[in-house]
């Protein structure tokens, strides 16, 4: 699509209230949007069919859980210190900018410079594809090199700052409860793994999903409904043995064919993504392992049954520099829209990190207890407590120290043992405090046991959805003109995302059409089909014209006809092609196609009578 | 229920995940919970029964707004002064009490007490019948009459004082946007009426809709899920013509029968509410218009079908000092649990207050434009700009300071004309500052127009629900305790509600089972009936229990016959009864019952065979 048709898309979209910014009437606020009615719906379609699919069927277990989050959560799960953007001020106009962005944005522009020197280029390309992972001294290194100023007023910009991109918050009368709106919905699952494993009477794999709002403080939204503070995610958390990772319905998806933009690849200068099987990617080592593969598989899967182009669509494995704290590896499912590729899922493996620190600062263990058919010897440095001393001299500070201890390495062992013997203690962090342990408290020797039971933390696959990136790409991909006539546009939606399935118009405001368009609407409303009502007094062709701007797959037309014999037309969107038949032969039409998207128009119609236009 | 129940229910909900403190394993946050799947579920469910029941039945206009709202819409609504509660603190324990909760406590304890002086208990009385809309100088009377101290150190407290129940945060890298998150969806609706009339064809009645999170910063919260400080709403405004407030299908809830406590009944010491038609309680001016009238009916038919229990609930009316600041008049729909009568629905009618204070703090027009079939010569004062002098001195501000004259009444004109003719001039409060405005400006004089449009500003009737609420309601009105076995408890879920609505159980753990799940599975999942298995290595009985205690309507159960002739047998949850089938006419019945709330287990299971127990 061009950028012409861009500007068009917008407009037609703002017009047609599928979006419009929050509080415009105020003046309103950059990366905040309202959903109306027709986005609203599509919204809701989006969901119900991603809970069809991924949740329905894998039985995964769904969490909704609060957006205000204390600060201990999020402090130890890393996004007080690591969920950051650079940012840097004009001090003189005020305005801040987002170092990475406004880097990226300067350098093209001086890719296209033909006075930029051809070695600069070279080092500018490599920068671009890179930038996603640089610290923060990295970017004001690139500042400073590239004179990066202010991209209006040309300013030399002020030092680079870290800004941690939550909302924050107090909670409670006194006010001194910290909180944050959640940055994802995933922390919520992480803490209630133990009830999660519990109702799944112990057993793994298995996963959690959350569908809800997450915020992010953005320092200076742009690109519409693409950067937004605000936004719905949906976000599936499984879990899975580390020393297994296959996944037992692999064999299902081995043939989903796939685009695939490695890290190897980036790193060989390539750009275009390489085709195969997920079978194929999982086989070679492209795809680490089965789990991985198989959401690839699906995401891509559920992508084509919303409307996404597949040709428009990849997986981009992130550079090792680029990926979050908390990830070991991450391929981006990106979708490409006039804005460039955009992020739109991110399937990261998780590893035990998030289990790990949680059970770390709480002292809760949050681990997976396998029997073992056959005991295991085991030989191994093991720390005793003892237990008395201990509770009285650290009271209710014990358990927590006792789970630290717990969590020690084979290699902490070693050296706090050799400490030990040495100077008769050692000293420990233990969250804020320096504490100190003593031979009286601890023992460390080698020890046997036989092993009854394997105790593991789990690791974590997370595919994680931007639905509201989707639904603009859904936008975007779905946007189309008229062969005939560039000024008429419709939106062709799948059936089942399709904000209304049907338009109920009236050929002129007849006071006889009122009864009939009630009559067609008890009849959908019992179907449960979501439908619109057009009886203005306005031409057959403009209601088809409005009614494509929305998208709806079908229009049932009342004319002078349907008095006399029932009749109705039923005219498509896509082809334009219009049948003639009776109210319910009409109705069980559309009604099969809804619910079943594999429905041909061609062979759901047979029974009704084709018109020529 | 009794209290015992209570505790038995508030059990079983968290042990089988219904729902779970927030943060739990860093010690919970009060007022925050987590759904858990089951919960998640019938909150899924219990949505998209309200989407069918109001949303479709309506053709609502869904609205998805933002809940980062900034401080000038929300200082324009009254929420920033107004949205309070009254607090005191105990300077020594440091702990907070919100003062009308307080107050009720510690008075319903002195009613109990003997030693309470009868003319006190009088007073008493009439303080807790009319408590909700006390100010806070009435509160603190109270407290000092009564000397109301610290229940649990019996500390005088210290003084009243009002505390904001907005969570206020900031948005942007420069923190100076203030911002709060939304306290109701309500506002994100009225914002955007110009839009939602526009698609709606400039007509009116119509309603919009918002499904979401609001919060609100509870100073203690105790009471479990009733009190949080994070909730689901549904909200539905509906604009409507201030002269003509009569609905379209008001005869079809006519003879709907409501339980009404109204405002003179409460204040003529009733508490027991009138059982009366909706028809007779709008005649008799009980409820004051047709479309209040048809939304209470449409509440009630919605609640019942959700199970809430019909004796269990009344509409009970607003006392005049008890409503918000922006209401009129106000129908709370409250349900009895043991925890007294919930207030979860409220439908109020908001008159045309918001669109009425964010059209005069905005400079924008919010009304409707109805074109008059005979235009209607009208003489009244008349207010005129001289909008060259106008547009030079004021610029940018000229625009809202022309839209506030032009709200002027009858009334400030003339007392503007008055002063205008003595003095040549007269002052003018916009926001924030006074202008001064002089004749050479400003012309007031009567005028006669004729008039082809009628322009107002609508009313709103708002039908506002607490979703959470309400499932707390349904958690209580369905729990259920077998007639002949104390310990044996279930979920009398009605089937569209239920989380799960079948439990696939086997009878052992067979090796030769698990094919046969599967392929019960598959089926289910095609028809989008969700499911559970139960393949563990437990006693049938178990399984039914446990399956009861999640309120599945139906167990399937396989056993050594299925694999001989494919036939299961069929439980079902309230009769316990058992009947005999093969898989495909088994899931044929769960099928046909799950899509019609109507049909009944007898009828539904003719053609399988009834097992003796």
């Amino acid at each position: 699509m061009s950028r012409v048709n861009r500007e068009k898309l917008e407009r037609t979209l703002k017009r047609r209230f599928f979006y419009t910014p929050s509080f415009e009437i105020y003046g309103g606020v950059s990366g905040l949007y309202d959903l109306g009615p027709p986005g609203c719906q599509l919204q809701n379609n989006l969901i119900q069919l991603w809970r069809e699919h991924f949740i329905m069927e894998e039985n995964m277990l769904q969490v909704d859980g609060s957006m205000l989050t204390p600060y201990d959560v999020l402090k130890t799960s890393g996004h007080v210190d690591k969920f950051t953007d650079w940012m840097c001020q004009n001090s003189k106009t005020g305005e801040y900018y987002r170092a990475d962005h406004l880097i990226e944005q300067t350098l093209k522009k001086r890719l296209l410079d033909k006075n930029t020197d051809p070695h600069d280029v070279k080092n500018i390309e490599n920068i671009l594809v890179t930038l996603d992972g640089f610290t923060g001294s990295e970017l004001n290194r690139i500042m400073q090199k590239y004179r990066i100023h202010d991209p209006v007023t040309n300013d030399v910009l002020g030092p680079l700052a870290a800004f941690n991109l939550m909302f924050q918050t107090k909670i409670g009368a006194s006010g001194q409860l910290k909180a944050f709106l959640r940055p994802e919905t995933a922390q919520g699952q992480f803490l209630n793994f133990n009830k999660l494993l519990d109702i799944n009477q112990g057993r793994i794999p298995f996963a959690s999903a959350s569908i809800g709002k997450s915020f992010r403080n953005e320092i200076s939204p742009r690109s519409g409904l693409l950067r937004v503070r605000e936004f719905l995610m949906a976000e599936i958390e499984h879990f899975v043995d580390p020393l297994n990772k296959s996944h037992e319905k692999f064999n299902q998806v081995l043939d989903e064919e796939i685009p695939l933009l490695s890290r190897r690849s980036q790193e060989s200068d390539e750009s275009i993504p390489v085709r195969m099987t997920i079978g194929e990617a999982v086989k070679s080592g492209v795809v680490e392992n089965e789990t991985l593969g198989y959401f690839m598989a699906r995401v891509h899967k559920f992508l084509l049954k919303v409307g996404i182009n597949r040709n428009k669509f990849r997986f981009r494995q992130h550079l090792s520099n680029e990926m979050a704290h908390y990830a070991t590896d991450c391929w981006d499912g990106e979708i490409l829209t006039t804005y460039g590729w955009i992020e739109c899922i991110g399937c990261a493996d998780r590893a035990a990190f998030d289990l790990t620190v949680h059970s770390k600062k709480t002292g809760r263990s949050l681990t997976v207890k396998q029997k073992l058919d056959t005991p295991k010897e085991r030989t191994e440095w093991a720390l005793e407590v003892n237990k008395k001393l201990f509770g009285s001299k650290f009271k209710q500070k014990a358990k927590v120290i006792e789970s630290i201890l717990s969590n020690f390495s084979q290699d902490e062992l070693i050296s706090k043992h050799e400490e030990l013997n040495k100077s008769g203690k050692f000293s420990c962090q233990i969250n804020d405090e320096v504490v100190e342990l003593d031979k009286s408290l601890i023992t460390i020797k080698m020890k046997s046991t036989l092993q009854h039971v394997r105790e593991y933390i789990p690791n974590v696959i997370e595919p994680s959805f931007g639905l509201g990136r989707i639904i603009y790409c859904i936008f975007d991909h779905c946007f189309q003109v008229r062969a005939d006539n560039e000024a008429r546009t419709f939106f062709s939606f799948p059936l089942q995302i399709a904000p209304i399935k049907v338009c109920i118009a009236t050929i002129s405001n007849n006071s006889n059409f009122p009864s009939i368009v009630k009559k067609i609407s008890q009849i959908l409303r019992k179907k449960e089909i979501y439908f619109k009502t057009d009886d203005s007094n306005t031409s057959i062709g403009k209601k088809y014209a409005r009614n494509d701007e929305l998208g709806a797959p079908f229009v049932i037309t009342i004319d002078f006809e349907t008095m006399k014999d029932d009749s109705v037309t039923l005219r498509e969107r896509n082809s334009m092609k219009q049948v003639r038949g009776s109210i319910d032969d009409v109705i069980s039409v559309i009604d099969r196609m809804t619910h079943n998207p594999e429905a041909k128009w061609e062979n759901s119609t047979l029974q009704l009578s084709p018109i020529k236009i």
